[in-house]
């Protein structure tokens, strides 16, 4: 305490000691105290409330647009509707987000990507000068402050970060590439938001931006960053394709789509049976039926776009005046480049290529929880294994930490087990660990179930520590 | 990958072998591939631009109110200005506020508190419900969509979250209390936005709401939120008081601020010089120079606010028709609370009371990164040092995973020790570790300053390691 307040620091008059002040304060916050609760109790999740027959209707209005993935997150209470095409992100939806942002910061970081963050608020001024506030149309979503000055609400921030990058001065080419990026809220006014997180009026993004002083390195950085998304994808196990795409009004001259194929889909695909060739039906003739490369037959798809490549050139660059130097000294407009993920979509079409129609089903790596412990029913016959399994878990939370903060104990014990594995299963848990039939045997014996596999085994203490301790954590 | 898949999972027509597939994807993916960095480079953060001495200004315009932390976050590059009263927060500056988050979802989590995500644009309909839409006047930033529908972006959340749990139906006493919180980006259109993010028209909080079936039970959760602040400001250093306070345009029948005491606090606070009476001059006759507790002199100081707490009663449920189930079964009014804590509010206040005229002080435990290396100048004696230096780098890191992710290593070895030491001084590394005079002594010594002691000791790679293994992290 006292070491934090540094040199020549001055004490509050009337608070002269430091010390007696600390005592003070620690009396004054002694209050009434619930124990640190240790294990993570279902009855006390936001979810569970959800989770009884009575209150389960998929909640969607007539008429409506639905998808698998909304009807599943609106059914589990991961998500409720607020206004159109904005939701309350419930806990457990919040915890896969927070994983999977960690798994982006991971990817994006080990290319150079810095993390920063910017307004919401972005000035009419700035989009006026790059001619987007005509083009976005009743896309943005634009407001006046109380000196009537005017702003909209941030669908990409291309000019913002433009113009700042401008404001530092020339940079150096020994600072480049440049690449920022921020996991921040986004706002665009869709005319017909539907499919849940898919398309709505508000979710969040990852977007980064890249600065290079010629169009070679340019490139590269391109190149560089599809590699992450790349990585970021593969790590989740998603079967994605990449497409060359539209450029639409973010503009520049090179453009691709990461796309999830789904029924559901709202982007048209053809990609080549033979060889690399995949493109949105947007930037070939519709009537082709033959790739452009090979010959081969074209297939059709549908799919859902993921991330979104843009190489802009000095679109932007030129109009706020952002230069950069090259390693001859000489000031040239930065070569940029942006990149976008859309985090609260990757959820979603997770959710709706890897479920089925009543029970969800994560990516491993960014299920909100990983492990489902489920004691014997109050009165049954295996009553008493509800110590084995409480012993199991603490067991598994001391061999294996980074496995701790994963663990859920169903402890509603008024309930069967057929039920709440039934609800673990709808949740998405990838491993539920039961008190069985077998919890009393000598030595006890406990139920694995492996979501990923379909797997049911009856293992010891010993050989669950050593299967959890290798799963995979982000 | 396959595994993944589930049963069922049908297979794009083609795409019909998903080895293929994946491989097919690995290779479109083989870019260019920069190795990744495995040291972090100073001359790589966006930081290092801003540290160059032509570029260093305060940028605060004439007239401008402005203090110690917004010239320094400002002048350091941590913050950029972007509009009045809105800032783009620089790498630095994410971190720190990244780690502060862990070290808030922390202490509320550990009473319980689940965190999830509303949306920023809440509908006019339920602000004029609770009458706050005519309330907050000026303060609310106001637009409406592509239908005419009126929003405001969300300062606070009492309406969206009473108006979210009255959905969920009457909740069992048996899932109270209920703690949920976000942290979000907030808005509020300030007349006179002024001291950088102290107050700011956007800013990141934390806002928690509370729902029990008792007023008894929720002033025990209301205690319970508050010795949790208690928890979060005390990890950090932070020599706060906690105040009677105002109920203002949130209402409700009690209140307390967390105040941190500064020179340039907008808050007037009475504090006894005996007991432990401490009220914002608000609640009090301002005439009033005697404790009414135990009537000695009460002392005069102005105050940060950067935490508040409500016993909000019924006043939203009430209106939003909220109940729960008492453990008679009884439906009642839920009795609620609502707590906030100013994250990027807390940053700059740290640095406001920890920092020098020139040189920023975090708290240790949310400072951007924890360890500067600075490597001899290149042409010095001592330039064949330098390899020691980056070997001690990547022992702590082996040894201290926790650790490695909080080193940089100042590259520019084209600048003086003493220019970069200074550097890192300005920009509050907690400690600097130089290869200096002795590090081509045998064994290698390495001068090692703590900024929090202001110790400059001279220790062998094994003390270091030793030292910074202890370190606390968030």
């Amino acid at each position: 305490m006292d070491r934090l307040l540094g040199k020549g620091k001055r004490l509050l008059p009337g608070l002269l000691n430091s010390v007696a002040w600390y005592k003070k304060q620690q009396q004054s916050c002694r209050f009434y105290c619930h124990p640190r609760a240790k294990r993570k109790l279902m009855s006390q999740h936001f979810q569970s409330m959800n989770l009884q027959e009575d209150s389960m209707g998929s909640q969607s209005k007539p008429g409506e647009m639905t998808c698998k993935s909304q009807r599943l997150m609106l059914l589990l209470g991961l998500i409720c509707p607020a206004n159109p095409g904005c939701y309350h992100y419930m806990p457990y939806t919040v915890r896969s987000m927070e994983k999977l942002i960690k798994v982006i910061d991971r990817e994006m970081q080990a290319i150079g990507g810095q993390k920063m963050n910017m307004p919401a608020l972005c000035s009419a001024e700035l989009w006026k000068a790059s001619g987007r506030w005509e083009l976005m149309g009743k896309e943005l979503l634009r407001l006046a402050d109380r000196h009537s000055k005017g702003y909209c609400l941030g669908p990409t921030h291309e000019e913002a970060i433009t113009d700042l990058i401008a404001s530092q001065g020339c940079l150096s080419y020994k600072q480049l590439p440049l690449l920022l990026y921020q996991v921040t809220r986004k706002f665009r006014d869709e005319p017909k938001p539907c499919f849940g997180l898919l398309r709505g009026r508000e979710f969040y993004m990852k977007d980064m931006y890249t600065f290079d002083a010629s169009k070679e390195a340019a490139l590269q950085t391109y190149a560089l960053v599809c590699e992450a998304y790349c990585n970021v994808f593969n790590s989740l196990g998603l079967q994605f394709v990449k497409v060359q795409a539209a450029t639409g009004s973010i503009g520049g001259t090179m453009s691709h789509e990461f796309q999830l194929p789904a029924d559901i889909g709202e982007d048209q695909l053809m990609m080549c049976e033979n060889c690399d060739f995949s493109a949105n039906v947007e930037t070939i003739n519709p009537d082709e039926t033959h790739c452009p490369v090979c010959r081969r037959k074209l297939v059709k798809h549908k799919g859902i776009e993921i991330g979104h490549t843009f190489f802009l050139g000095t679109k932007y660059s030129s109009v706020f005046n952002t230069t950069v130097r090259t390693s001859e000294n000489k000031p040239v407009p930065a070569e940029m480049g942006c990149y976008g993920l859309g985090v609260t979509r990757i959820l979603a079409a997770s959710i709706e290529v890897l479920s089925t129609e009543d029970t969800i089903r994560w990516p491993n790596l960014i299920a909100p929880y990983l492990i489902c412990f489920i004691p014997p029913k109050k009165g049954s016959r295996e009553e008493k294994g509800a110590v084995l399994l409480e012993n199991l878990y603490d067991s598994i939370a001391e061999a294996a930490p980074q496995v701790a903060e994963e663990m859920v104990l169903d402890d509603r014990t008024q309930l069967t087990i057929g039920k709440r594995l039934n609800n673990a299963k709808k949740l998405g848990f990838p491993y539920v660990i039961i008190g069985g039939k077998k919890v009393l045997d000598e030595p006890s014996l406990f139920e694995v179930h492996n979501q990923s596999t379909g797997e049911i085994l009856f293992l010891a203490k010993e050989a669950i520590i050593d299967l959890l301790s290798k799963v995979q954590t982000p």
